[in-house]
């Protein structure tokens, strides 16, 4: 079973069931963020996270191994369409240049990792408007000099 | 006096004083996050805080003038290359469709604005090596259904 | 269902029935231009409208499902080639300075928002020939400043 | 004196008299669209308006000759980045099936012209926060069948 | 019925038939270039040469319908590969501002219309070698200040 | 001198004498459309039509040379911006396939010279508005089978 | 049929029989470039040379109906990835210029025909390793004057 | 020096002296096409032969340095504009199929170099219209299976 | 049977007999790399290698044809997307004029054959974290001067 | 002083010197492609080893700043034309999944980095022709599971 179809089939069972991301999530023990990242098949599970989405779900071993199978990363893009997305790639734009000074400021030379990663998506309320509050943790890898 | 040219004041006169973006922000009472942003000009200050920019750095009127001018915000690429800056792209690349979903989970149909938003970029220390944590809020703005 | 076969199915209906956008909207108490984006689904609709799209045009309950579904939007080019629609692109490029100029002009450093966001598009009779008048409304959002 | 040297003169006398593009377009008897548009050099003058533009602002003949000059528009991008110009990038992606569906709807198979047309910026006041109306009017083009 | 489906149709019966376009052209009152352009799926005809197109070539009402409805136009690239049509885009690059210079000398500020628009192709019989004759006839469209 | 520096001075003159590419043209003994392209630097010409420029524009000998060479062809954009040139690649790709399919008809697998071509551009008055008349003649080249 | 199908069974046939290019096209009398290129429907074919490609191949009329007629030349990148015709590309690239100047030498302001045009592919034996000599001839085109 | 200033002053020698690439190769013993590519900078010179460059036009020793430098080879497009160049590219579109199938038949899985290379191009006078005849051998490199 | 069917055939029985691909290669006696890429239709084999992977992985001799082929190398992207092999990319990108310095210094003007060319994968163990480690072995290829 | 003047600034002096990358990285304590890369401006040093390069190659403090400098990694391309640079694009490209599926077999989910990265290019002398020798070195980075 590749990933698309394992995907499909999750979705499936996560509308019959009714339930959301978060409550899958907390059923098998890991973030929402990473949850929903590799039931799309961006990233791989371990096999006992990978088999207790399953059985949350009620689906059967081929999506489990699936799961666990290392993913080919890629978009449909190289510059987004879809406006939410597209605010992402807009911050990255606008900021790009300040994220390298402040890293840089704080670190020395080097990067914010994106496999040694972590992120999180919040609500917080505000009478003004309730805002989405997105937090991202990366191993900062400094460049060897060899 | 263009953005470029007040960019390049900027810069040097923060270089003879050896100041910092972290200080610079601190002196004039914003976060480091846009105090950088704008001195890279790609946002515009009020006239008080540009002011405090130029008489924090030693840079005369002209300078202030171009601090509150309303940017034209572009970048140099549509796929980045620096690779500090192309893990945000990859980042926005793998986890659109999980941004995506978990953001309508819990708002509903509607995006995170890059424009009614701040970010912030901090030190995690760790013993497994530092972590940079990058801090986005942005109001959720519903689609108008009319 | 996907917004695809959604799409399919109600303009089936829609000319089987012989109806207009102009039609539709009004029966269901929503603008032609917002309910006619949702058919093609770019918008989502609120469950009693999707239901008063189905119930007008003789549709069972899965099309007022994926009529609620969060729409993933996106266009098949970077720069179209239908007339009609190379036309506001046109528009977008002569004016687009000048879009910015006034608008910054008017109401200082922000954007015109796109999600909280109306349009029209009237028929203004002439006797050297009817114009095409689109009237667009959005939000002024003024950068935050933080 | 190409338009782009154009341009910055009057930008520069603009600035200096501190005038706006509303009061300019009011002086010569032109909408602001217009006037700001050709004094970007995105469209021409007649002689009359290009003369009173210049007894306007102080500036010399070669001036008005350029402003009568034919245009070569062209912009910087086919998918523009500045967040203010995008947003109507982003509307003509994501409305341009229903505004074609709307005007073959009302007016047949034709396009509106982006050549005999118009536009107007305006602010609309609302304690929900001030609202961007733009008016677009072009001609009705129907496609000729020969 | 799509227009690509309608377009097969109408290409099966034609060789069928051993009809040419001229000849279909001429069979329903119209010209050869609108006529193939419009079998191609790309202008709409009216309904009675729509009819007279079914009944010359032997084809039911559903073709008919197609051939009335407003196309989406499009083409597969950016820059055409096929020889023959890009000849006539090497043609447009290479005499793009020559158009430009001599129809604003003859005409003033605007364009030729590519909608108000005939355009035929002729044999030219020379012993050097025919020669293909394409005339474009377009309404001068001149800039409206306003 | 190379080409741009050419144009450039071919212009000053032609504006200093206020004459029209039509009355160059004439001048040299050459159609308007060649003469224009020749002095845009497009197309090279002979030493005589060269050295009529000249003497006609009251240029040195330096221009006549550079409008001898053969030029390098080339155009600012794969997919033009202004208007006018434009509609050009606009008709090409809407009907493509039909000039295409109408060449092949009346001659054979082949094309339409880009190099053995002339081209013209007439006013056709019109009380319903004058009409651009675009006249392009490019020998038959039909491919050749070893 | 179309041409992609008539390749199809062309080089199921060939692969039968275990017929080489150069066999086949020694068999109907034409050159491989030719009949190589005919048969992957890039060319196409008179119709007694179509027929002999049948029968020598044991093929119905439906692939020499096929082979006889236009076809659209396309290919499926700007840039080639496959190293074989990668290098072809390279070449073009780096000899460009050099063979835009020997060119203009020896013939004057002109090109080569890509239309009257014949390619040959030869295997030179060599021991240092035998190499691929590749011939093209193509007419010289020179630019018209008119 | 750079090549960029290498190949100006070669070109400007070569034209005071009014002497073709085909004698410059004559003179320093070396073929047409390696001649032209290493003074337009694609190729580098050993330094007898740069030196031989140097004496028959008459120029010093920085010119010959600049010669032997190994060049960092490019071109200014992806697609070619210039038609010359162009119907290079058109060949290798066209025929790239046909040249990959017939090399894999006379020699194997490999490529023909580009860079173990040479090239030749030359007049066939022709009552017809004379010929560019362009011969191209490169060493078959097969790929190494390891 | 294609390339593509090929993969998939060889991969499903790789799986159901959890061999790794080293294994696989150090059964048929060629390394991991070449038997991977020939494996997944980038090399090809010759036919005892072919043979020896049916007999290996129990698949049938239409397989080995097919191992046989010379194949179209391709691949989907102009700028990589998966993070593992985008990182091969950046490192192109980063030392590409690195790589180019030193290979001219050691070796002279020419380049490293990407077809004469073998390459490794190894797993060196390291307790700050094991590497990766990638040996590329590639013929130098000297620049013809002829 | 930006990197690339620094750079230029470096070649002269290392030119002036007679002076190789080897040899310099010997007298500095660094490998050959690190001291390149750094003195191209795509890697920074510590200040001892800027200080080192200075005084190897006589350069004054400037430039030794300039070193340090976090660089703004970018390359002029996408996809690269030195036909040197371009063979390392095509072996990734070729060998993009080959090294994707012998990554994951060996070490399981995640990349080799790019950062904590080195690289060595040697000369392996060979009867049949030297071989150019790269070998890379990057950490293995996991996928993080949170």
């Amino acid at each position: 079973m590749d990933k698309e179809m394992m995907t499909a089939k999750i979705l499936e069972a996560k509308s019959t069931k009714g339930m959301t991301w978060e409550a899958l999530a907390s059923a098998i023990g890991l973030s929402p963020v990473f949850t929903t990242s590799a039931c799309f098949g961006s990233n791989s599970m371990t096999e006992d996270k990978a088999m207790a989405v399953c059985e949350t779900l009620g689906l059967d071993k081929e999506v489990a191994d699936a799961l666990q199978d290392c993913p080919y990363k890629s978009w449909d893009w190289s510059v987004p369409q879809d406006p939410l997305i597209y605010r992402f790639y807009e911050v990255t734009g606008v900021y790009g240049d300040t994220l390298k000074a402040l890293i840089h400021e704080k670190f020395g030379d080097g990067i914010m990792s994106a496999i040694d990663f972590t992120m999180a998506v919040d609500k917080e309320e505000n009478p003004a408007g309730d805002r989405v509050v997105v937090t991202m943790s990366g191993k900062f890898l400094p460049y060897k000099k060899w």
